[in-house]
């Protein structure tokens, strides 16, 4: 044990720097920094394996501070214990422009910031998804190679948020034992006391998802130290329920809500100074204490030497290397041309979904690092190939995850998945509850990690199950989404290519919007070149036509056959297939002058809404596709009550001429 | 007690009525229906406090399918029962074109379906807002008028979605006792055994949030019956777990995934009348069991007569009935227009979070029936005015809502007290947040309700919380829901002026965008008319000018500016303000034309993507705005950095002229 006084002024050094940053930037969270000082004291000079000079090393500990607004805390102890890339003064240009310490942890801002947090629930989801990785890639690659703990810090806020009741059930079922959460339990909010909403007894919940629960005084050294002890030996993820003073030292200020989002003030900061003993200036850590943090960050460096001989003396480290670099193996676009090739003889007819399933046989058999999953819609979402065994809470030799009826949580966990490194997810769902799972969407987006998310059911065109069911807005409020790559093949070719772009883009999420109802293949012959990458091309018809018909998915066999109705009638018509918007506004300004063309008449067909369409056609353009809410009925009868036919889009180039 | 033979025939009816319909419509979930028909037989005969020829009788006990899938089996009650508007014909239309039998509960379909339920989890965190109006107006007009229960009916898929969690966190803390949810623990999801993905001790985890549970065979009439009672007699909500099997009478199919959401078919089907010894044909129900279940359905007649009674005597009829009618008092407008006339003069330069907060204090004021709350962030939105005392679990005779940190389960929470009638709710969150709770979003503006959401922190004008608070694509992602209002007010008047909008429509929610930072006032003089209301109008300048700059929220004033420097060197200007892009567009073409114009010069500013402003500017026009995620740092710095300026603007209007 460090001595009470030692470990003591190493917490304080902590507090010291966060609440100076807070005042400094006159903006931040000084309340988590000072309340969890003791815990993370703890944690990263005793137990957490890591060093700051090999801040990459795949075997390392993952630290979440899913409470992301006390990023001060996670920006003290990189400075502290000396990551190179973190400096004084980056620590006082907290919340500055251009800055490594943004307001919240921002992934790849700098090393040892394992996943962007901030909102809440968020990050004790990725770490589910981190625990996940963890215990897959220890069963393939074994213990030798990959074997070590996830350690969250959550709040309250992170326990109210459901998306972490969806991560912990899901933890608590596939006994992930060496996940460990710290619950920051401060009895404090944003409004006040947690008592003004809540009165969850959060240690019986976590039992009842089978968790191993721990309850200590979070400011007392050695009860933390067992804990974690405790912790590392169970069979079951663990909770510590860390009792804690928010705003711990600010004699005034301490345990109140007024310490939690805003600077402590220049009196409160003396008087704290003053209660702590503590007279290093601003910004200035004691000589002794910042060595002893230093000297703590260089633990783990004889266990990674020793780690490297054994991944030396492997022989996978070839195949380890290659899976944590993300990198494919060569050969992936021969398979997938092969594939395509295939497609071009048979031209299938069949629902995207099911074309879905067909790429991913060959994806999967291809690549060992896929790791799929269903938010427990595996029939409909076609997402188990026949490499794919389900994993259990005692097998995790399988591919496949049950994620259960939980589109958030498999979104972050997801996330937390791709993070870890070393597999590729991807997890189905229908297209309608990616509502359900956008902010987990967002922040693969924010952090540019390869997460896929198979989103089937695209639209009316799954029928019966009625509006509750039926994206409209869902393809236009993803594709507002920065970085997002939004695919909708319309047909067998191009959901092989949007899947090989999703798979070949290491720093992009992507979705894939597919179709319940069968669809004739639109592609005339076969391509080498990945057609979809340009995200619009000509399918059909030439650059003079007098009309241009714009469509996505399964709405651009209604534009091929509104095309050959008019070419019958005289009327030149091109046929534009658009299977991703966001690839095709980054492509080069000629490419896309040349693919919107000049036609009199433009039309735009997709049974969804209007908006985003305008880049494409303008606002003079025609747009057929849904301006309401869909209907439950056959999806037949609902293309022809909604006006999405070959035969509007024909009337309306008609009307146009 | 109705004899075990009879209650087995008329539960039976139950589930006869719902295989054959799916059978007929080849398309449905047969399972939850026959599992749960016992259950149901029990409530509806003999507790539930209804009656079919007076649905919307404002006492009277609310039932919610929350897993909607099984539609089949609220379809089945609502006939047997005798609801007018049900006929055996609809029965024989389920899923069709125009059917009120659509694939989930569709409100406003039949009367009967007290909300829109499908996205799993919704429904039971529907109830909970239910079930707080309830206890709120039985607070404020007494029990004699208001006191009823609340019953759902959840799944297993419900209860592992998050926002179930949030609802029964909320709902235990609020001690809503009248609450009683049946868990229908039939162990079986779409991918298999619930064991593949979950492993929840459901009734653990209800105990944990301190609900009253119950376990009972969901097949065991007396069971059934005795643990109703005992729930009514419980002062915490009651989780009545039902072990149940799915599909139950279907001799090879009940009790697997196969029989959850497909056709029995029709050989299982004539084995199915055989092992429950049914002769009736398809959609007939036996006479003396159908008037057995007619006569279950006049069992509240007394009641309701009883209750007239006491309204009349109450002197609280005419408020009473005002409020369940949702209309509002004589005189609101005028004290919006009196505020606005204050405003004109005042000229105050404010945040709109700010201004509705103001805004507030005159409508709540005024109204009695705002219900107002926060998901934790009442210092930010700005949601609690003068009039709004806390709500806890032992005094509702406040009207604020501390929702804690669950913005999904608030908004849904909103949708059930606003589907309840009496009250109108507004909830605060940040904009980043919605995308928390789209899906309670969509709902409420599929089913046409009024709930309105006090959306603060809208833009990178929040500053340093940085790129994960900063909302870019959420207003696209909002705009492009059908029929809801998005508003983003330019000033204190605007606020107003939307705010006015949203408590005058009833059949439409509302989200608020509003900012974290000052803004000057824009409006030049006082307008007895809502500008607002036209969803967009030209705020300065002739409609013959050079250039027009569309502009929403925090941007008007850089629009204004812009244009002051434009006019400054001779380059006729003009600004629109933009409140509502979905209120614009309903506009007559005559208005809409006249206010796009036909400058040669078209540029739209928006802290925000693109998406959707095309549909003014068209793909020529010049957009000033957001192509990224945002940046931590001050907000004044986050302007500039983005290019979002005054100088900008004009630098783009000079660069097109």
């Amino acid at each position: 044990m460090t001595s009470p006084e030692q470990h003591d002024r190493m917490a304080n050094a902590i507090r010291f720097l966060s609440m100076d940053a807070v005042e400094k930037a006159n903006s931040g969270h000084p309340g988590l920094p000072m309340g969890m000082a003791d815990v993370a004291t703890v944690l990263f000079t005793k137990y957490l394996n890591f060093d700051p000079k090999q801040p990459h090393w795949p075997n390392r500990d993952r630290f979440v501070l899913s409470a992301g607004h006390g990023s001060m805390l996670l920006y003290s102890l990189l400075y502290l214990t000396g990551y190179p890339d973190m400096s004084i003064e980056d620590i006082k240009q907290f919340r500055q422009l251009g800055s490594k310490t943004a307001g919240h942890p921002e992934y790849g801002h700098a090393t040892g910031i394992e996943t962007t947090t901030g909102p809440l629930g968020q990050g004790i989801a990725n770490s589910v998804g981190m625990a996940i990785a963890e215990r897959k890639l220890r069963e393939e690659f074994g213990s030798d190679l990959l074997e070590h703990y996830t350690y969250v810090i959550a709040g309250d806020g992170c326990l109210m948020e459901g998306v972490s009741q969806e991560a912990i059930a899901l933890a608590g079922h596939l006994k992930l034992n060496k996940l460990i959460v710290f619950w920051d339990n401060n009895s404090i909010t944003i409004d006040g006391a947690v008592s003004l909403s809540d009165s969850t007894d959060q240690v019986a919940r976590f039992k009842s998802v089978h968790w191993n629960t721990i309850e200590v005084d979070g400011h007392d050294q050695s009860a933390i130290a067992a804990a974690i002890e405790a912790a590392q030996k169970s069979d079951r993820p663990t909770m510590i329920a860390c009792k804690t003073i928010i705003g711990f030292g600010a004699p005034n200020k301490q345990g109140t809500h007024k310490v939690h989002g805003n600077p402590l003030g220049a009196d409160e900061i003396a008087a704290t100074r003053e209660a702590l003993n503590w007279d290093a200036e601003a910004f200035t850590v004691p000589t002794d204490i910042l060595d002893a943090w230093r000297k703590a960050g260089t633990r783990s460096a004889e266990t990674i030497r020793a780690w490297e001989g054994r991944l030396d003396a492997s022989g996978k480290k070839a195949e380890f290397t290659r899976r944590f670099a993300g990198e494919l193996p060569p050969g992936f676009d021969a398979a997938i041309s092969e594939y395509k090739k295939k497609l071009a003889e048979s031209k299938p007819t069949v629902a995207t979904r099911k074309a879905s399933e067909d790429a991913l046989e060959v994806i999967n058999g291809f690549l060992p690092e896929t790791l799929g999953g269903s938010a427990d819609l595996t029939p409909s979402n076609n997402t188990k190939t026949s490499q794919m065994k389900s994993i259990t809470p005692t097998d995790f030799s399988g591919r496949y995850m049950h994620y259960g009826i939980r589109e958030h949580g498999m979104a972050a966990a997801m996330n937390g998945i791709s993070l870890h490194g070393g597999l590729i997810p991807y997890g189905g769902g229908f297209l309608i509850f990616s509502d359900y799972c956008r902010p987990p969407i967002r922040l693969a987006s924010l952090m540019g990690i390869r997460v896929i998310h198979v989103l089937t059911h695209d639209s009316i065109g799954l029928g019966e199950d009625g509006p509750t069911h039926q994206p409209v807005e869902q393809l236009a409020a993803l594709r507002a989404v920065p970085n997002l790559m939004i695919f909708r093949p319309a047909d067998a070719t191009e959901t092989a290519e949007c899947w090989q772009i999703a798979i070949k883009t290491p720093n992009r999420p992507s979705g894939l919007a597919l179709t319940r109802q069968n669809l004739s293949a639109v592609r005339a012959e076969y391509s080498e070149k990945n057609l979809s990458a340009q995200g619009a091309y000509t399918l059909a018809g030439s650059d003079d036509a007098k009309v241009t018909i714009f469509a996505s998915g399964s709405e651009v066999e209604i534009a091929v056959a509104a095309r050959a109705t008019l070419e019958g009638k005289g009327i030149s018509t091109r046929v534009v297939s658009v299977p991703c918007t966001e690839l095709f506004f980054e492509q080069p300004e000629a490419y896309r002058n040349a693919v919107l063309g000049k036609s009199p008449v433009k039309i735009a067909v997709e049974a969804a809404v209007r908006e985003g369409w305008d880049a494409f056609i303008g606002p003079e353009g025609t747009f057929i596709g849904m301006k309401t809410f869909g209907a439950s009925g056959p999806y037949k009868e609902l293309y022809k009550h909604f006006g999405i036919t070959a035969e509007a889009v024909v009337a309306a180039a008609e009307a146009k001429l």
